[in-house]
């Protein structure tokens, strides 16, 4: 099977332009097929307050109502994706910017949550694999804003971690895929403190252990669900790491492998 | 040649979410090849007030600052592209929403005027016919957000107009292209008060009798000059007309036939 790397870059590196102009240059230079996920950033959370717009939250989690879906379609899908895009093109790499409602590739629904409405969350029911199958026989690298729709006309805010794990799913029928999440530590640690604390592999009786001694903890739990999820689901190699390291995390040199393996 | 739709729609209908909506479906219900090229509306120039961004004019022309460009780029490629993409799709039409800088499809240069820093905005030096066929060839349907890019990472901003003009001009080499000049008024009218008064053919000579006449006067004059440009470039149709007439548009019973036959 061919390769394809399917890469998640998060939050923190969208907010700083040197890091993730560095990112997109390591990113641009990867021979092999590639699709990249990108993540928020805290520009949409600035805009609301800039706009007045509350912010909801439940239990730490936000709630995107109308106004906030508004802002998140305008922030992600514009202004951070066609920046990329354009990053990418000075760099030689034939990106083409889109959400899970382009081609129809990401399909979800409105969550249905017993006690608490999120608003416009969508929870994933079907990744195109043979939308992205064309995008890549063409040439062209998608680049995906973290938004789905319900093919009903609604758009939906969706996580970029659970977007990259469900395309790389759907992906590995047909390739060899390698899922990165890449963000601004340098793997998962064993002290959240020390960046050098980095486990280089991690299988899911040692995930379990850490957990319950609280040393893996709050947004490494989903992040680490979904790179179980993906190995589960015919995803060659899961590695969580550094995004200013991606030439080494996608020779596996460098950040946190996710393994099946005891 | 097979035939080809490269439909503009304009700002008013942008910001009329039923007129927007029923020109979206008649939109998708059209059966041959087909790309969008939309406006922006008057949401950005509204979230430019919101933000306390001043609205820089020379000469009636807006200039785009960076705080601007980063406006335009969040609400004509985020908020409107991706929502008339989710409505297309909600229609059963493959829509794709993209900008000229995704797969490096519309080529510019930031404008160099003597005297007049217009900022980022845009003049077409290249618009990739292959890219733009690759995607019609896949059943996929562009819609396109008025914006370029330099191929060195900037993004631009550009009329829409002539992103259309220009599509249709590079596509007519492969395809029997008409373009569609769609907005809220019927047609070229003889009185700009009266829409009723639309003028069914227009050719260069009675073109010129009407400018001088300031019959033809203001944003008419751009659009119609890139009309008769398309039209000396292999573009076989031009049609100015009501969106809401979109169906009478493409089979030329409505509207204004632009022309080059006296």
């Amino acid at each position: 099977l061919e390769k394809l790397y399917v890469i998640k870059v998060g939050g923190n590196i969208i907010d700083d332009p040197v890091k993730l102009s560095s990112f997109l240059k390591d990113f641009a230079s990867i021979d092999e097929k590639k699709i990249l996920v990108h993540g928020g950033g805290k520009l949409a959370t600035k805009l609301a307050v800039q706009l007045g717009i509350p912010q909801k939250m439940n239990e730490g989690r936000r709630i995107t109502d109308a106004e906030t879906l508004k802002i998140i379609t305008m922030v992600y899908a514009g202004y951070i994706n066609k920046n990329i895009v354009a990053q990418l093109q000075a760099n030689g790499c034939q990106a083409v910017g889109i959400c899970g409602a382009d081609g129809n590739l990401i399909l979800a629904h409105k969550r249905n949550h017993p006690e608490i409405d999120y608003g416009y969350v969508g929870d994933i029911d079907k990744v195109s694999a043979e939308g992205f199958t064309q995008f890549l026989a063409l040439g062209f690298v998608p680049v995906i804003a973290p938004l789905t729709h319900d093919g009903k006309g609604l758009l939906l805010n969706t996580n970029a971690d659970t977007i990259a794990q469900e395309i790389s799913k759907s992906m590995s029928a047909s390739f060899d895929v390698t899922l990165i999440f890449s963000f601004e530590k340098s793997g998962v640690l064993t002290n959240a403190e020390d960046d050098h604390s980095v486990i280089d592999n991690l299988n899911p009786e040692a995930y379990k252990e850490l957990k319950e001694k609280n040393i893996i903890f709050a947004g490494m739990i989903p992040k680490l669900d979904n790179a179980f999820t993906a190995l589960d689901h015919g995803v060659k190699q899961v590695i969580v790491g550094k995004a200013e390291q991606l030439r080494q995390l996608i020779v596996n040199a460098a950040g946190t492998k996710i393994t099946n393996e005891t």
